[in-house]
């Protein structure tokens, strides 16, 4: 185990990419020094229910319930319900598993009984044996719309419904500018000594969570060390639409968009080995530039690199 | 086939007793001859959802997805959801299926969206290819509670949670003065051409049913041949804890109590071959009594009942 800061790491984190690093970390910090902050932009009432994929693939894969071969979902899950409620003549385009199904339930009912979003999760979560707090990036609605040839699409629509296919012409955080950051997220900011921005979708699933109000200035102003893990590896997103995305809002799809986007919130972008060849072009953007390995397939890749960003973070912090 | 009334008859009906006469009369008439009006005195929220145990035992043998062992529930269920809402902390007295939960998530989507009961269950049954209608008692709530020895308890408390073990004292159906009856309740009642009582819980299915305002008083004044099916055979329920409340409530339980409850709402009785000795003391009452095989296993049971009693009307038709 690798020393590192001896302050609360707050990560930020969207879907799959941010649960795999999260999990790495929370195997290597202590539930007190580790605070896992998550995108709710893509959450979505489906048949009346409150779902929350992002905070959903972040409590399955946390709690060991997730699906290896998806990424979301719990593992082993059937779609019984689901088909009923196609039966039922439901519109069915967006898999719920019977389980999850559960958790979808259970979120809605403890809403509509007063509790926020935020103590929900950490109820939830609870209830999974997860000791790591999941904190959502805000209790209140913030909705991440896309503009596209198709017309305008909610971010499931988009990524699943339509399978990511339509050209995004431009991305609006809907409820962004009435929302407050959850206090849960004030507080790991305030007592944070780092700031990890794991590999997630810079504009589906980090965006978001920047145009909560005041979160991308105090990102900006922080002192900590801030490090981010690029998604685009290779030229392509590791994982889903980013590399499309970027591409089509005139980004470079590469480390170096990356860091452009990042630039005001980040010290050090991390580069995957194969990318070794940007890292002079991420510090002409301003931004430092570290290489190591970020493709994390099994558990043992996911805490390696959770153990290489704390080193990198220690290293940072030693020389601040 | 019997011949029978060439009108509308009218059934009423509450759970697993009143859904097999129920079946039995729609393979003997056409959805236009039949309307099935059902309790939902028992009607409960669980997790948030609104369950209507009465309608979903009709809407399930209906629609031959019934567990034919349980009489509740769907035929091969699993309790997958159910098991996880569990593990997120709910309290999951009450069994839900996979599949039945979609029924209820369904519902609640629906009627939040500003459909009455009425039509939410309309639709849900022609889902699921029911062609004879199944009409809610009330569009309003009215809940059956029970004043036990160990408290008031809803009909789902009482009966599922407490197993029907504590002595029952009082029932009331709240609600009831305030609710009416369903827009296709008052439209069945006005042109039945004869009415059914199916063999259900006096108490707990078919009193909310008359507790709705006018319906006892339209059943009393009814010119229409009105038979009930009694639910009480060789001095005990056939299914359920009718005998027991019965008992604790001081009626007789035997068919001659139940002949005493339908009093003013029934023209004859039918009592199971086993009581045909207690033919005389019905009539005692001022009700008439026919006696036939009333015990249900096969869907020819079901029919046959259904075709007796059909028989019965025409008779009683023939003589007014």
């Amino acid at each position: 185990m690798t020393a590192s800061t001896n302050g609360l790491v707050l990560a930020l984190a969207g879907g799959v990419g941010g649960a795999k690093l999260a999990l790495g970390l929370s195997r290597v910090l202590l539930p007190d020094r580790l605070a896992i902050v998550v995108n709710t932009g893509d959450d979505e009432q489906f048949h009346g229910l409150h779902v929350s994929p992002d905070l959903d693939t972040m409590t399955y894969t946390l709690s060991g319930l997730y699906n290896p071969e998806t990424g979301w979902g719990i593992d082993g899950d059937s779609f019984e319900t689901l088909q009923m409620l196609n039966r039922l003549g439901a519109d069915t385009w967006f898999n719920l598993g019977s389980r999850d199904f559960a958790m979808h339930i259970r979120r809605t009912e403890l809403l509509a009984q007063g509790l926020s979003l935020s103590q929900v999760t950490s109820q939830l979560t609870a209830h999974l044996g997860i000791d790591h707090p999941i904190i959502p990036m805000s209790d209140q609605p913030v909705r991440t719309v896309l503009d596209t040839d198709e017309g305008t699409l909610s971010m499931q629509e988009y990524f699943v419904k339509r399978r990511a296919e339509p050209a995004v012409r431009a991305i609006s955080y809907v409820g962004a500018q009435d929302a407050q950051p959850s206090p849960g997220f004030v507080s790991a900011l305030e007592s944070a000594s780092a700031i990890i921005v794991c590999p997630s979708n810079p504009f589906l699933s980090v965006a978001p969570i920047l145009a909560v109000p005041g979160i991308r200035d105090a990102m900006a102003e922080h002192h900590v060390p801030r490090v981010a893990v690029s998604p685009i590896v290779g030229g392509a997103a590791v994982r889903g639409p980013a590399g499309k995305i970027m591409q089509e809002l005139g980004a470079d799809v590469s480390a170096v968009g990356v860091a452009r986007e990042y630039r005001e919130i980040c010290d050090v972008l991390v580069l995957d080995s194969q990318d070794a060849d940007l890292e002079e072009a991420v510090r002409t953007e301003g931004v430092g530039a570290a290489v190591m390995p970020t493709i994390m397939q099994t558990d043992e890749d996911k805490i390696q690199l959770a153990e290489r960003v704390l080193a990198l973070v220690a290293d940072l912090e030693n020389r601040k």
